[in-house]
């Protein structure tokens, strides 16, 4: 069912990219299928309501959407789509650490919600997006669950790594190799 | 579908049921099944677990967690089940007008997501759980269609009332009956 | 010319009238013309996009538009119109004062402004839309620096009356008739 | 029109130029008159009030006033004019974020309001005076559409780049030449 | 000396006068003349300066200036004299309990200091004007001691009142007559 | 051991006794003996050094320190003595919600470090005073874990009657008589 | 007795050492016992809960947990142990400065307490850990009394230096060796 | 009189020397005698309090204090002498931008004033210092003039050579000498 519903990835500008590209690598881990859109809420708003309105026919299951300061790209599209919309707040670097964002994004008024997650918390999105489609999709919850596994067993190596090594030796994010769905930048 | 996939409304203390109340109130509108639990991820922690690691098993689709203050109930969910989590930072009078329920909620490490709406926003939660829900089920999604539409008259009425009424006499809530499916706290 | 330029006073909910209404009087006292209208940027976002793209075509001049929590009005208007729209963060009592449609409604990301006034201050956007509106209308500039002047005597008046009564007599908004132009709410 | 109504671009101090030069490049770009000043509310005090009082003579139809910390120059000038004052709230490096500058600015008393922008919003405030210029200037109300399309275009032709090369080969801001119009620091 | 350097005790509007009294009354518990004046820095600016202008004239060797949302006043006055300007941030009910005042007034631009107090503080800004004027008056200094040792005598009191009746029976601020010179709305 | 490590409940001024009351409650609970004080670490210094300076000496095991605003207390007392001290920020509605009592209380400096619990967080503060005492005292580790099995078993009582009676029924905090040792403002 | 009791320093990512290495360091100064974990309370909960469960019982007499972001560790330890939690709020680098962190671990609801340092304070929550194991060992008390005098020397040699070398000439941190005992990284 | 009344200019640690030494060489810049020490209000606090009870009788007319974090500096000297304290919240590179110490400092209980001036604004302290001391010292309250006037020549020139430059080619703080008594790092 996964090729039948593929997530869409979003931002408002281009320069977005170096956070929002860690949604699609992850969606990539699980072999969902997603397109990437530059899409401004204010800039080109007819191109981001037309993609909200179609998202759905295209087989488009849930929506990311990534936006800094006041950061309303995520709740128009949850305006025009009853398509599930994941809003990723952008610390744009504008002094208040993505605070702004957060706020734009995760305080909708009652009756269209947007599911915030953290700042700059790209790759969240895409688990919870692959959690979300995986309600319909016995492959993907089972990925889901072995993904757990294996982001536990990488913690737990780096854990033992530690006893073994002890602390004054031991570097942080060196020696064990990242074992695959493990995340890397672990924190 | 939707007698498969239920909803899961848990908080942490019975305090937390005026607000959260809204939500099991919004998925009666949609006839999407409900169970209510109250469960503290720090005085019955071994309850919570059990509820998490069971939900899938009992048919839960998605979880509603409601909490204040070091809100840890949605995460400590989220991780003991790969079903999706959907957090409510509650104003719990504290002084930091939710804020620090909302920080706990939504800034979940990378790995295992949790999905914030607003403060207090039982009621989105529960929206944002028949959105999730209605990827699987074609007649919850065409009934959440319906009610964005009835959603869209309501707010059209007002808007008409005060058109005819003029602002001198217009009284905000007063007048035209409330249509099924709008809601009647709107903002 | 203050016929042919109105201003349109727009809302996200009629529960926003309250504090709205105060733009409406402060119009009426300059003989501005104006419409109000209640229009969701997520109820009803259409309804907000005819609004905007048609709002020049009627005459109107600027726009004013309150909105609380994840407070997108004013942003989704103005990503449709050329005319200046004044953003009125409102706080809607959900526990962060405010806070939240303020920085939803000032931190816009650059090529579409939108200019913000403090926390329910819907007095000064309608003070504002007359200084803009002025520009290019002489009697209402006249206006709006008679409205200064009447506003500078009774601050003076009730200066003048601390003096002459006392502190321990004086009774804050006491006394001295308002003068017609001044500020009751005086802060 | 827009000889005769220039805008002045104020700021408290010359270290707030490489901020604010964003404004007066904006505003050439749209062949809108402007000055430039170095005036400080709280060191040259007097000179502000004067600037302030002889705007209009001068045929000064907005002013911007970038400030930061306890960003008094944009109030104080607006005490002392009926002409729009736009304020410009700057992260000045003090910790806050401009958080400070973006309060001073934006929470002033009813009576004399100030149309606050974003933190460092230089940009967006010459769009705002250029949009309020526009108001009794035909031309330029023309050009802002003009500028409103070909930044438009340039979003899509990012967007369309981001499609034609795929997501690992796209570089940000790279390739496609940037139009005229165009916001090169998009965001 | 005290006769010839007294207190200037200042506000933006009559409504803060429910606040500011409290610095009237300790300045008149210590016997240190002062005057009071309402003076908006943004509705009757010409009036603040010419205050602030005249004050060292008229003998005023401390002012204090309080004021709430884009508190400008202090830092307005202290433009414009050299006599040592202490700012009461003020809660305006406006939603950010007053930390816009607060900032508004203590991030003074390096040049032109103002001296802050707590929100609200008005009986601690006049206790701050008794200490520096007491740098040149000897009377004032002794009265200063004396004040600080009832105010300990005072808390020691309660003290002793909670030992000697014990934790049930106690009710706060009841009781043990206000020593003269004691701070009855202890915190 | 109890009777020998005794608690000191401080607090700056008696109106904060309505809050702090609760830690007496509890250690009662626990038949942990203690002591109340009413200190100003600005007011009556020296007795709160003096205070510290002999705690230990008096068999002090652990200081529990309350405070807002600029809540000096319990790093004053820390600064004086090595026994354990636990601060409780206080709300003291001055409009900032008790952060500030919670940054002055949190932020030591290295080298003396206070143990902060919640706002306003008397019950905490005492129930972490129980845990640090009963590191020696095998009895008082005892009622420790009792009590964490009756507040387990209180929550799961309320639980179970929200089962049992079903949503519309129930009340908070009504019905199930309180168990010896649950928290009635369970939160 | 300090055989008896050690210390369980965990944290939530090896990306957290750099600063909770402190906290080892600081107990070795002391002879402290301590052991060292990497934990995730979301990507290892049955760690996390096996790890609480079991530290009493192994001798761990205190725990230290620092997290950043939506920071669970600490409460989630503690919601399994009676054993004092010490909570250290690390600022991940995630634009809240460690505010979230501070909130999540601080803001915990009553009966279950964490003892919560300043953001990053490690070396603090070990010198907390010493002396809440002090007060059952009379050997650590005198050692922590012994540590204060060595760090009060060190400021007062700084000081000495200070005066001695005049302001011009000083370099912070540099110049008298720096004493065992003493904190190198002073503020 | 100046030699008689000096100012004492402390700080928590010398690593807080970088900031700190601005007030020192603004008062170098009025002949006003100072002095300064190394005085940690939790690391030698007998050292803070015998310093501040002896300052008056040294002939310390004020107090300069710099502090971070949970910044107790400036209010326990204040708890002990009648001398003015002037407090200079630091931004202690922790996270929080220097807020913390501002509440510490500015929010002080009734009956102890501090006066706070902004983050990491010595230079200001020293100048808040002048200006009290001038009170008593004809020529000191001349210097200041002269000061002020020299600080606003200096902003006119940059504002001159702004107009006679151009703004392409001004480069900030180039060019013009600073003159005496100017602020080189203005804003």
């Amino acid at each position: 069912m996964t090729d039948r519903h593929r997530v869409g990835i979003v931002m408002g500008s281009d320069s977005d990219l170096p956070v929002m590209r860690e949604a699609a690598k992850t969606l990539e881990q699980f072999g969902v299928g997603f397109e990437v859109a530059v899409l401004s809420a204010h800039r080109t708003p007819d191109d981001a309501v037309e993609y909200a309105r179609t998202a759905a026919g295209r087989g488009i299951g849930v929506i990311i959407a990534g936006a800094g300061g006041a950061a309303h790209l995520p709740g128009v599209l949850a305006a025009y789509t009853t398509v599930p919309v994941i809003g990723v707040p952008l610390d744009a670097g504008k002094g208040l650490g993505g605070v702004d964002a957060l706020y734009s994004i995760v305080q909708m008024p009652p009756g269209v919600p947007v599911a915030a997650v953290g700042i700059n918390g790209a790759r969240n999105a895409a688990l919870l997006a692959v959690a979300i489609l995986s309600l319909c999709d016995q492959h993907l919850r089972e990925a889901l669950r072995d993904f757990r596994h294996a982001q536990a067993a990488s913690v737990r190596a780096k854990a033992e790594r530690l006893t073994a090594e002890g602390l004054p030796a031991y570097v942080p994010g060196g020696g064990a190799g990242n074992a695959p769905g493990g995340n890397r930048r672990s924190r």
